[in-house]
């Protein structure tokens, strides 16, 4: 009899007798690899935290207890123990399934959602602080893979702990891993604790109270034995996170659960917030995912026998945007040794790995640590170098205030290239990049492109490095078009759009792959209105704008209509319409992209497009509407 | 005779005798003092740093070494050192004068500008990788106060160092302040550090150096001493910088000039990077800022002999827009104990120690954090709270991701009151807080507020707090109008707007303090145009508008014209555009704000207005010409 089925929540998983624990999590991981082998996610990072999981739901009552999970993709687990075990699950990360984060809004057990790393300290300790101030008996846990401690918000709120509560429960996922290996000295010296168990002060007092738990003896026993092992260790080694005022305890087995809940007993009774320190294997469980841990941390839907990606996935024949600008970076870095790689711990996401292989002295990967990437950036800047930083659209949010105060206040030369801006279909709100023209636009000196095509992202990541200050360019998930890209990539006009359709009465301007869109739309307003041209433009900027062609277009056409993969509110069409106004054209505009809200995941961006009405099909009523109603008047 | 004027450069301070530098120090002193006693400035750090930048100057050959200092306001000393003791420097952030940060368009002596606080390290470190690259001989130093070891950046920095170079020196001027008085685990442990002396095992290495150095006998034996003193503290104190795999030295006395320049000529030749430990005293040689070193951080004009402000600066007689803030808040969280204020380590100059004073359990300074005072407040809101945060516009840059991320995506009940909203004519591009609507208004559920006086701010600091969502009121610096404030604070209307006059014609839809200018231009409006009517609208929102308004004005008005203390690049003019052309409304938009450039340094708002074109006389003649242009088509 399978016991999953009969989980429907937490204190299900406490009536289990501990001998079926170990099924359970068996049975988890099947269930983990299935859904994840046919919808994609983050497989890795979540069958590493199963037995921690099981030991956590038994240890603490949910949602009373507040679990804060960092980054919260390793939460797939905490769903199916909290009530989610159900055909939602199977549509994990679709279109109407339950998302592949923690949300607020889906269950009571989230106490906090996330997509970012390195927040869950800091919302612990503010959980910890308001109950402490209540003065209510609940629990903060904050759930940390080792990567966190790479992030300056994690290791601001660590420096805080000590002042603001006595009471929290920090846990030390540890699996040498981010999305890539770990880099770094905190990751060195966690290295170090495992590898040289240390001695740990805080024996005595784990064996006391263990005594008074069932099962405790033979912790207590396992206890002994490591501080035998260790005696004679009486080093400054454990010191760093008392340094910070944290109790440490560990390494400990993180796949063990009785051990684990044993541990997790301790740290409800500490006195004084505590960190246990636990070691786990990403993808345990899983033969294909245990050999491939940075391409299985988050994955494509795969065939589970081999790890290959399934057919469908396949299909896309086309190189993925990301592949494209990473090889174009190594041929530009080989032909200039000043052209440096930049990369927050994700290498294989941005397709900087290539830099990696091929170019290892001009590549450098700083951890998950976006503002330092920035501002590390500036200061190879300043001694004539050309910095490239490879960051998701969404992460680079992060180093927002590095981007105005370090690079463009100074007017210097680093370009960014900012993968998945627009849709992350599968991710969701956390993930999708619909706010970098917003974000940037407003920063004096900074230039912004997207290209429509592979072929052109190799142009512009060719000209963004050769403009002598700051330049973006934003481009999105997935496979490129499949045009056939140049050999040697070429330099683009600053500030020039190109014509790809001449017009008349309507003229669309299209930002990146929405020219597709727009030249669907042309064709259907000239259906539409017999006897009149709608012209299409590959805008190619965002800032700044082709002001002679807009102007020109300005004096001759009755509508411009403006497309975006990017929230409308402060974007390109925005600045579109400043650019008139300032000239002194208050004519109309028609802005496609995305509405005021945050977007949620779905299955494709098809899907998401037609339910917020951007679909052809929408957005072809829509600007028809508008010119009726113009030209009517 | 003095020497100070004979310095033109760091050749210079290397000429002198050491016998005469405690000399050069005192002169240098008493020329900051008067300076910002005559022009404000951060006189405390400036003070505590002079022996510290005599050494450095000293040991080191910029600009080929480069010497990066965190937030560069204890640059003062390094500028009269380099050339700049001249009459621009008495007018030290007047107009015209030097800037009171570093700059790199100011001199090739100053490596890196700054004035958010904790890039230095991040920049050093990419300045030291981009000099191990190309193999060259300089040196790089980062010089770092301790409350920037408080800071995200600076710890991701820090965490990077041993994997990016081997030479790179950091000296921590530790002098227990930021702004206010230090927090946090990592300040505890720099005092203990300090209270209890430590084991150094790089003393015997240091001697080694020292007996090749002129005068090195004496440091030998007084490194001798230290070791004799400390023979038995073979702890681990002294180990966090060491886990960071940086060897630390100190601590060491700052203002000891020839100590400190051995040392440096130690760090020098070090193999791997280390970290130097200055003790220092803030303000040091001024008797009233020693006194109370939170108010002579950064200071208005005072009298030297007193302390005492400026008859000018005290003939400001309406409160400070920050002290109504500060003072309301209290009113309101008196009233209800889930009001929580959180600052990032500026209580004084948000105000804010009201709340320490008043309500000590409601109020939190986490450090200069503020990417972790978001998450924090977030996490409290998660359990009931409302907090507070009180962040200048310009440092709430550093907290975008986390505004975006956890608290408008998740819809948590936090406030943010963004103090230094619009100018901070003394500061300059650092601080000018001109970027927050357009970093704020294209995130979803974001309620954006600003008063045109100290009473509308009491209103809408209740409002936002009452509001159960994410809400962002703006204020400037300075003093506030000085209208009288009610005893009780009302309730505004969630996105509605105050006409203040009736208009036709012609309708001036203004943010804050700019109504007063939109009224002046109404007047001249209707002197220019007789018979016309110009409207003044107190906008109130610049998130949402007032769209009921707007769109009865743009059905009776031929011109609206948008005034706002804020870059109009995505600022609250836009989203007026926006609006109209979301309702079909393609009418003239004269958008008043300022341009797509950074604002330099000056001496008063006024005169940054009129360099920009944003004086009342410009603003009226070009709005006047538009609606001539109108009338006359």
């Amino acid at each position: 009899m399978p016991l999953l089925p009969d989980i429907h929540g937490p204190a299900d998983v406490k009536k289990l007798p501990p001998e079926q624990l170990p099924e359970l999590a068996a049975e988890i991981r099947e269930r983990i690899i299935r859904v994840t082998s046919e919808n994609g996610g983050h497989i890795g990072p979540n069958l590493g935290v199963v037995e921690l999981t099981l030991a956590l739901h038994r240890v603490f009552d949910t949602p009373a207890d507040n679990l804060v999970f960092d980054v919260s993709h390793q939460g797939y687990v905490h769903k199916l123990l909290t009530g989610r075990n159900d055909a939602a699950f199977d549509r994990l990360r679709q279109t109407g399934g339950y998302s592949g984060f923690l949300n607020r809004s889906e269950s009571p057990h989230d106490a906090f959602g996330a997509g970012h790393a390195g927040t869950a300290l800091s919302a612990a300790l503010g959980m910890a602080t308001a109950r402490d101030l209540r003065d209510s008996p609940e629990h903060v846990v904050a759930v940390l893979g080792d990567a966190a401690l790479t992030c300056g918000v994690t290791l601001e709120a660590l420096n805080n702990i000590a002042s603001a509560t006595r009471r929290l429960i920090v846990i030390l996922n540890d699996n040498e891993w981010s999305i890539d290996k770990n880099v770094g000295a905190i990751s060195d010296y966690l290295n170090h604790l495992i590898t040289t168990r240390i001695y740990n002060r805080t024996q005595r007092e784990i064996g006391n109270v263990l005594r008074n738990v069932p099962g405790g003896g033979r912790l207590i026993a396992l206890g002994s034995r490591v501080k035998r092992d260790t005696k004679d260790f009486l080093t400054p080694r454990a010191s760093l996170f008392e340094k910070f005022q944290l109790r440490y305890i560990g390494p400990i087995d993180g796949h063990n659960i009785e051990q684990l809940t044993h541990y997790l007993e301790f740290c409800k009774r500490s006195p004084q917030p505590v960190l246990l320190h636990l070691r786990t294997i990403k993808g345990k469980g899983c033969e294909v995912a245990l050999k491939n841990p940075e391409k299985f941390h988050g994955c494509a839907p795969f065939q589970i026998a081999t790890g290959d990606p399934k057919p469908a996935a396949r299909a896309d024949t086309p190189p993925a945007w990301q592949e494209v600008f990473g090889t174009t970076l190594v041929k530009c870095a080989r032909a200039d040794p000043r052209i440096l790689g930049v990369t927050a711990a994700m290498a294989s996401g941005t397709s900087l790995h290539h830099m990696r292989r091929e170019l290892p002295r001009q590549y450098f990967d700083v951890g998950i640590a976006e503002e330092h990437a920035v501002v590390f950036a500036a200061g190879l800047a300043t001694k004539g170098y050309k910095p490239v930083c490879a960051i998701y659209s969404t992460f680079l949010q992060r180093a927002y205030d590095m981007i105005m105060h370090d690079v463009c206040l100074q007017n210097l030369d680093v370009t960014f290239c900012m993968d998945r801006a627009g849709l992350s279909p599968n991710d969701g709100a956390t993930h999708h990049g619909l706010f970098d023209i917003a974000f940037l636009r407003h920063i004096p000196r900074a230039l912004i492109m997207q290209p429509k095509d592979e072929d052109e992202l190799a142009d512009m990541v060719r000209t963004a490095i050769a403009h002598p200050g700051p330049a973006f360019v934003r481009y999105p998930r997935g496979a490129a078009p499949g045009v056939p890209v140049k050999e040697t990539p070429a330099l683009l006009p600053i500030g020039k759009a190109q014509v790809l359709k001449p017009g008349g009465e309507i003229q669309l301007w299209a930002l990146g792959p929405m020219v597709d869109d727009a030249r669907a739309l042309a064709a259907r307003l000239e259906s539409d209105f017999p006897g009149i041209a709608a012209g299409v433009v590959n805008a190619r900027y965002a800032k700044p704008l082709d002001a002679e062609l807009l102007l020109e277009h300005a004096r001759s056409a009755r509508l411009i209509v403006t497309l975006e993969d990017h929230a409308v509110a402060g974007g390109f069409g925005s600045a579109v319409m400043e650019l008139l106004q300032e000239n002194h054209h208050a004519i109309p505009v028609e802005r496609v992209g995305w509405p005021d809200e945050f977007i949620e995941h779905g299955t494709t961006p098809g899907e998401l497009r037609a339910a917020h009405k951007l679909d052809p099909g929408s957005i072809g009523e829509r600007v028809s509407r508008r010119y009726a109603a113009l030209a009517a008047s």
